[in-house]
């Protein structure tokens, strides 16, 4: 058995997010399963570096298969391709060291949440990008986010239900960027919990707006309480960029 | 009466063009006359530089329309901004002289077309550009560019069909670039035929892969046979980019 590692990018947008759930629901692994399986003659299953939300983007989604095939990864490539519906692709296939596991193996993890800071509305980039009009204090919001990179306990920031999995994370950077008439967020880190960096982007912009002091930030962490952070903003503007191994 | 002077933004791709033809067709006019009559209050008419095809989308479409009204440009734009779906937008409105007209004192016009010359299929750009995997040769592709500006008849490059109007026209500039994997071209002139940029762009093509000699574009322009040019290229690679007074 041969393992294949594979780059994809997806538009989220009309997919119930990257893992399976059930039979009846369009997610990106069960698309896959379903091609790759047909490909192989056999069951076959795919391993990403983890789940993306329901209508959450991918530029750069890491996933690894096993497939007793003499296909070169170019040919590979292309098989799959041919068989993808256009809102999903690969765009690099190589062959991975047999124990290679897209998950297990990820170090870190990047994410980058687009907001349309601007009355104006984005024809193009409308389905990727979240347009809220009132101004951004981009000073206010990196000082928060200072706040919040390191490695601390993000059980404040998260939509799971309370279990005995740590919430403990490092965030290594946040960038905040003004491109244009967007304000860019840039999330780099070991892992993100579920709804995480959409809850930590809800609550940079009401520090942003000034709804919500800078200060609170460390209050918000300390006390671990999902009520105290602020809203998870819409998946469309979240889009996964890099894995790193 | 006021004369407003918009810009507006479309991706074509689920409109058939520009202009009205019928009640029932879905056209970008269609669509900004019934909104702008509702606002009015009465029957309202809307002229743009020129049409665009159906799938042709725009970044900088100007149009300008007559209305008795105390709204500012800005509201103005935001009330038509309301009204419209999420695949067009008014991105700037001023109010013009009474005699300003957007089609008749347009000077040149801009327009782009995005080739993906790549066997890897875009995900983002899927509707925005042509996927062709051939290698074009860019410095052949220039030299006919080069032959093909100027003031030249150009009834060979257009479908339309043959009438006593004019097919004279100056094209002042034919850039071809290299843009990550796309080859992207941009056409500025003062004025094109139906069609005319996507048989210009379909002749280059043939040139860039070599079943057509440079020498072969002196020839068609002379000859003025549409037979003689390269294919029609699909509509969705094609953009109105920006219309100068």
């Amino acid at each position: 058995m041969r393992n294949f590692r594979i780059i994809i990018q997806y538009e989220g947008t009309r997919y119930q997010g990257w893992q399976k759930q059930g039979s009846t629901e369009n997610t990106l692994q069960g698309k896959f399963e379903q091609l790759l399986s047909r490909i192989a003659g056999v069951e076959t299953q795919i391993h990403a570096s983890g789940r993306t939300d329901a209508g959450v983007h991918a530029y750069g989604q890491v996933a690894n298969f096993l497939m007793d095939t003499k296909m070169s990864p170019q040919e590979m490539m292309e098989q799959i391709n041919r068989y993808l519906p256009e809102d999903v692709a690969v765009i690099s296939c190589v062959e991975a060291a047999p124990r290679f596991h897209s998950r297990l193996n990820a170090v870190s993890k990047t994410y980058r949440y687009r907001i349309l800071n601007s009355p104006v509305p984005h024809v193009f980039d409308r389905k990727f990008v979240w347009q809220m009009e009132e101004k951004l204090d981009l000073g206010r919001m990196r000082q928060a986010a200072a706040i919040l990179c390191g490695t601390h306990d993000f059980a404040a920031f998260t939509s799971a239900k309370k279990s005995k999995k740590s919430t403990v994370r490092t965030i290594t950077d946040i960038r905040i960027e003004k491109v244009g008439d967007e304000v860019v967020l840039t999330f780099e880190g070991d892992g993100f919990l579920f709804h995480m960096v959409r809850i930590l982007t809800g609550t940079l912009v009401e520090v942003g707006t000034g709804k919500r002091p800078v200060s609170d930030i460390e209050k918000v962490l300390s006390q671990r309480q999902r009520e105290l952070a602020g809203p998870l903003v819409p998946a469309k503007g979240l889009a996964l960029m890099e894995v790193r191994y």
